[in-house]
């Protein structure tokens, strides 16, 4: 296998199409980031990605990672490659520069994020929960807190775990049981049992900060009485050298479908001590800000095998000779044509390219969106990117496992045996959809919570943006026409969704799906607008042509379904199913 | 895991929906099979299933085939339940009565084989080859040639391969290498190697037939230059009885995604004694017979993965509580309610539901378009049968994967890991869509043969009888719409791609999924207008509405993206991807 970091894309995404330097010269912290400094930085991180992760990612796959006495032992290669990793700096990209970071922007982030994700997802988990825990920490925690986590996490020298999910309460935290108790010291003693911890053990860093939900004696009940404590592996001493161990250990691993590279555990907390971070029962809202940094990633996560997938079906399908052209032989010097004259292979090949290059731009745009909320306080640009954040969630997620399984397609038989590798990228694909909240659940939150709670305000907002910026000319009515689209089927929902409660429910998938589309149609139709005269601009108008003339369509049928009521979803009795 | 066969399902499509008897009574070698001939054997099947086949499923997965010295070792169980499946005569169901065969309609053989799919996918492949080589050496043997296999195979003792595919030659069969030479005796020298052949070697059997394409010195270049021979493992002497060990054998096996309990084999022909089957030249067009069987049979694959994922997460819903309803709790004594009261969830399992049922609807039909070429030698059933082969096999392959997915979902993290036995249907479900000509083969097969070949003839009479056969009412319009909207989309196909040689190829998998969908609206709409007035009835009517309103729609969309020309796709030069 291999994998090239898509450098060239992603400087045209950040110059051409979106001029971050214009952006950023208005932000003191950001204005001294020359196009240089971030192409080097590209440059570095996709070498990283491409030598160093990509290497050991099969092999991680098949050898997976093992169980002994509450030890974890990842694969093989792995430990080298993550202090690679966090020796490069990659982990204190966007962080605090006050505790070490290097205070980048999320939207350089993003592109970063996906090249690690497309070389070696299991590997990356390992940093992703390490920067979102240091995110959180820094978000909500006390100064000394920061002074005693974040460096360290950010040297990744420890790493960061989230203990959310427990066997009986996954995506309804208000019914979980973990119980922390007040201690004298002012710490807190945590008693439960978590599931499907990813990163709760292993054997990469010395130490493993677990950010811990549970409910204190005096909790109200649900989702308001749950508080979030800092449970790390080792107790740190005030110097931050590591103390005695603490009472928080691995039951077991997950045999999972893919990211085998990944330990999930089941992490067991005997009166472990642990420490606020935050307020008392305020602790979801606090993992919040961990949350949505890991839906984006995991967004980008979507986006990374979309590209690995594309890269190897490509080529594939520039190498593999079989069948002829339905206009003729194209080499008739050989036996057969490559499997790039068939044009239904090119359709698969044409879609993973869409959704790489339209994705990637979209999930850098939500990142600068992040950017003017933080450096800006732009609270126009904070209410767009939490809107966007379920979307990037769970879009590009859903079109990374279309994707995967476009491009193991491409492979005929040859994608279903291990060999190749193709399979291993469904199956690592495949999480994205269910971690960090299904993706029926992003879209729940998308419907339920932002479009309903503001009427549809922000959407229309967003949808003034996307009419005021032009896309390539030939496609602008009907662009038009899909924003129109995306108006009236947002408006239809808010109408009848105030009426019946079900409603946003039982078309919120759908809904998510087609506005994800018409972003991707925006973005694309953007970048074909300013593409440059050379093969590489070509290239993008031909990308665009294809999204607009045989995906976007799709988006008409999913309107029509939307204009269903929920009583064609509701009304078939439990016992019938 | 736990299956229960959809007995009460399979009939009302008999017996309400087609009513087979009255069709079965026109034809003199069916006329004796009455409804309770057929309901038990139906309930017989059901219990095979669940009962035998199912409980090696997820143990099968876990433990795999082993390959040593040649030699394949099938997981544990597999022997026994293979040689109850073979004992009761199901691989007999629909076989000739002159040579031990049971001489029953293809369309109650539909019913069943979905059943043994959805029940262990690997171990009915063992019995779907072996069904699908006696249907071939009955085609086309000789007289001598079937006495000497038909009864073999259709008590188990023997089994049937089909050996088609080599490294460099999978759809492009043309430019296969393995070689055929005259032998004195009047057999043929066999040299060559085939790759991912289904097995091809195993222990559940004393012989292996192989049904094996060949090239013989003189033959012409191409697809017109293959000739099929029978390659047994064993050759058998005069009396029946096992001879010498011939000359194939199996070099390895694969690592596969799924379907791990059935063993695909490098298969290695050292001159082995061959026989050839049909005429010289001949044999593409001969391992059809085999190849058609198989991918209706493929077809059923898919749909037994769609039942079986149906089962678990609708199973799973109504016992898991999570969250509260939408419109407030509904077990206001339990922490939670049931995954049944939010409105997505239930999406997940009505799309599920929804195709089962139309599928297997569709399944039926075709058998029975089979059963009236066969029987009645109905060309105009023949023709029709030959229209929906490639669609049954990719529609419902593709819809096996989608609700796999979908099922594996409902389960949220429990679905990605091992445990459930979700992510082992996904694995197991993702075969379907590649092997027996990928779905993109099939796609083009329907479009660029079976549409393009009679200028869309053979749909237009076919959209004839869908208009003539009433569905429930309250649908009759949006159906008829359908109709139009299909039979405008053929015509459009068929002008342009005259003009167009990349058109068909460009357009066919949009046009095979909006045929596919247009097809389950026929069959869900005609079971919502025969529907009994009881909660059977109703939640037919309940699926049927779900279906025209969330699903069908989205045909619209295809219909539009079908417009496009193919120079969308080919016009992207090699070097760009």
């Amino acid at each position: 296998m291999d994998y090239q970091a898509p450098e060239r894309d992603a400087q045209f995404i950040m110059h051409d199409l979106f001029q971050v330097e214009s952006v950023w010269s208005e932000i003191p912290q950001l204005q001294d980031i020359s196009p240089d400094v971030v192409n080097a930085v590209l440059a570095e991180a996709g070498r990283l990605a491409s030598e160093v992760m990509l290497p050991v990612n099969q092999s991680g796959d098949a050898e997976g990672c093992r169980w002994k006495d509450g030890e974890v032992t990842t694969p093989a290669g792995f430990k080298e490659a993550f202090k690679q990793m966090a020796d490069g700096g990659w982990l204190s990209l966007c962080g605090n520069p006050e505790f070490g970071g290097q205070g980048m922007p999320k939207s350089l982030g993003c592109l970063i994020e996906e090249m690690f994700w497309a070389a070696n997802s299991s590997l990356f988990l390992y940093g992703s929960l390490s920067v979102g825990a240091s995110l959180c920490i820094d978000a909500h925690g006390t100064e000394a807190q920061k002074r005693t986590y974040l460096e360290k996490l950010y040297s990744g020298q420890w790493t960061g775990a989230m203990a959310l999910t427990e066997s009986h309460a996954g995506t309804d935290l208000g019914i979980m049981r973990t119980k922390a108790e007040y201690q004298a010291d002012g710490s807190y003693a945590i008693t439960g049992s978590k599931i499907f911890i990813t990163s709760g053990e292993h054997d990469l860093a010395e130490n493993i900060v677990h950010l811990t939900l549970a409910r204190l004696p005096d909790a109200p009940a649900g989702s308001r009485g749950i508080s979030l404590f800092i449970v790390p592996k080792f107790l740190p001493n005030a110097d931050g050298s590591l103390g005695p161990r603490n009472g928080v250990s691995s039951g077991s691993i997950e045999h999972k479908m893919g990211i085998r590279g990944s330990a999930t555990s089941v992490i067991h907390y005997d009166t472990a001590k642990g420490f606020l971070l935050g307020a008392e029962h305020q602790g979801l809202a606090a993992m919040f800000t961990m949350m949505n940094y890991e839906r984006l990633s995991v967004g980008l996560q979507g986006l990374g095998a979309t590209e690995l997938a594309y890269q190897q079906s490509a080529r594939y399908a520039r190498e593999r000779i079989q069948g002829r052209s339905p206009t003729g032989p194209q080499n008739p010097d050989k036996a057969a044509d490559t499997l790039l004259v068939h044009p239904d292979v090119r359709r698969m090949l044409l879609t993973q390219r869409a959704y790489a290059e339209a994705c990637r731009a979209l999930g850098f745009y939500t990142g600068m969106q992040l950017d003017r909320a933080k450096f800006a306080a732009d609270a126009q640009a904070a209410k767009i990117g939490e809107l966007l954040t379920p979307v990037v969630k769970a879009f590009l997620t859903d079109r990374g496992v279309e994707c995967a399984l476009l491009g193991q397609q491409v492979f005929g038989g040859h994608g279903y045996v291990q060999e190749w590798g193709m399979e291993q990228i469904v199956r690592d694909a495949r999480i994205g959809q269910i971690y960090e909240g299904t993706n029926g659940v992003q879209a729940l939150d998308l419907v339920g919570r932002k479009v309903m709670r503001d009427g549809g305000q922000t959407v229309v907002e967003l949808i003034a943006e996307m009419r005021q910026t032009p896309v390539k000319s030939n496609w602008q009515s009907q662009f038009d026409a899909a924003c129109d689209r995306l108006a009236a089927t947002t408006e239809s929902i808010v109408r009848r969704g105030q009426k019946d409660p079900a409603l946003p429910g039982a078309v919120s998938v759908d809904y998510l799906d087609m506005m994800g589309n018409t972003l991707c149609a925006w973005m694309l139709g953007r970048m074909a607008a300013v593409a440059p005269a050379d093969d590489f601009g070509a290239a993008k108008i031909a990308t665009a042509d294809y999204f607009f003339q045989r995906i976007l369509p799709k988006t008409e049928g999913l309107a029509a379904a939307i204009e269903a009521d929920s009583d064609v979803v509701m009304k078939l009795p439990e016992a019938a199913f």
